[in-house]
């Protein structure tokens, strides 16, 4: 794939850069006719590392919370192409932490990529915080509060 | 959902500003767990409403094509809820178009949503017509660039 | 796509034995590499026919129903291909009506088949409604029997 | 979830009766309304699991050979429930292989069950190798039937 300008999201990340990673296996319906993954999928991955972090690190159940993450703003960046079968790797940190928002920078690279290779695509997307009933934005609960902060860079 | 600071896309939308649309139906997947449409489902929808547009407008096989139009940069703010089994429309217009690239602005709503209705997401794309072997960006054909220019804005 | 010998699915069914059906838009993620509809998209086209046909009329709520329908065995025979950015049609009609279960015969064709085209592809879908809480069988509740009897064939 | 009269899929199968398996993460948009993996993505499962396995055993590259395996028929019966973010086994082994055709049994797990738990759920997928260009059926290429000996339980 090919270069394109920046807008929004800075270039020249390196693997190295994202110190926070969760695998993730790829699959046969991943890649489009192009014989890449498709561009959605990305978000699919992003989504999952993002909510898999935060399951495993908490109690919380999505079914029953009464605070839940909803997606206000994506997007991604695509530098190199990634194809199933391949393991891959995605980064994540937090590059503003709100008061009911939390805003991810988001990283993919192959599994076996070394900390100075350049990534494959950068995500950032935002989450804010509302209530299940009403989804009125909500403080960010504390325990979830606490977790973020771990991987915050700002 | 809530309201958000726009990053890089205006706000304040409203159906009416998208005349080129085109439906598409909704799946019981393409709800989580919160009930709404996932995230990642609208870029599935930007991308079959531009590729639907291209495939029945011009005689392009994406299997065989010499220029493909991958994906470098997309993007989507989410401003209201949508939901399985609602039929939508993806409205689409082109804000920029260059010698390789294009940079779509679309918009996704209810199928009955009247013209001064805001939009329910909008969302930026940017494809970059690359040669299918060298994957290195081509000057965009010439019967797409004829077909681009009909919904360009700029 | 070729013929295979039937496993529990009845040949040579043509449009005209679905009366009751339901349109469905395709994507362009819907294809794979090989340029036709992955095999899991068929799931994802039955299960939206399924319960967006039920959910249209019925009052149902998916996030609060005491009995759900959930899927304890599916089957999906593929006699021709399919590609986006075809727009299809799902038949659907109830093969078996049991005092927790249904089962489903499902049939896939292009939108503007004759009633005596043969079926592109035939699903076997099986729901048994269970306790929201306990996933325990319980009956169909009356108002989506009534409904399930309205198509059902046997 | 519940059990089920079995319909050409036997019961009783642990996890020890697979021994060829491939890892495969979950993704928050594989849960659907009712919180489990949603039923279509088991066959996203099954696909990446055998497409998988062929890719990294032989140096096929899909988007070029000239015999492709096509899915003629698929089933999927599902004993328990799974979701998000469990990390999961495909087991897979092949009951029947003839002169165009693969009947593979396949079998969904979590990633700690031992060898005497039952599976979560079990497919029956049939592939037929046919010709790129025409479609029609073509013998099993010899290194792909040497891989599939190895599987094979008949």
């Amino acid at each position: 794939m090919v270069s394109t300008a920046s807008v929004g999201i800075a270039r020249g990340a390196t693997v190295g850069d994202f110190v926070a990673r969760r695998p993730t296996t790829t699959r046969w319906s991943d890649n489009d006719m192009y014989g890449h993954l498709n561009n959605a999928v990305y978000y699919q991955l992003f989504d999952a590392a993002i909510n898999g972090w935060i399951m495993n690190e908490t109690s919380i159940d999505p079914l029953t919370a009464e605070a839940l993450g909803v997606v206000v703003e994506s997007g991604c960046q695509y530098f190199s192409q990634l194809s199933f079968p391949q393991t891959l790797l995605v980064g994540l940190r937090i590059s503003k932490l709100g008061r009911s928002s939390v805003t991810y920078d988001l990283a993919i690279f192959p599994e076996k990529a070394a900390d100075t290779d350049p990534i494959a695509a950068r995500g950032r997307w935002v989450h804010v915080y509302v209530d299940r009933s009403s989804r009125r934005p909500v403080p960010i609960p504390a325990h979830l509060r606490q977790l973020f902060e771990t991987v915050t860079t700002d």
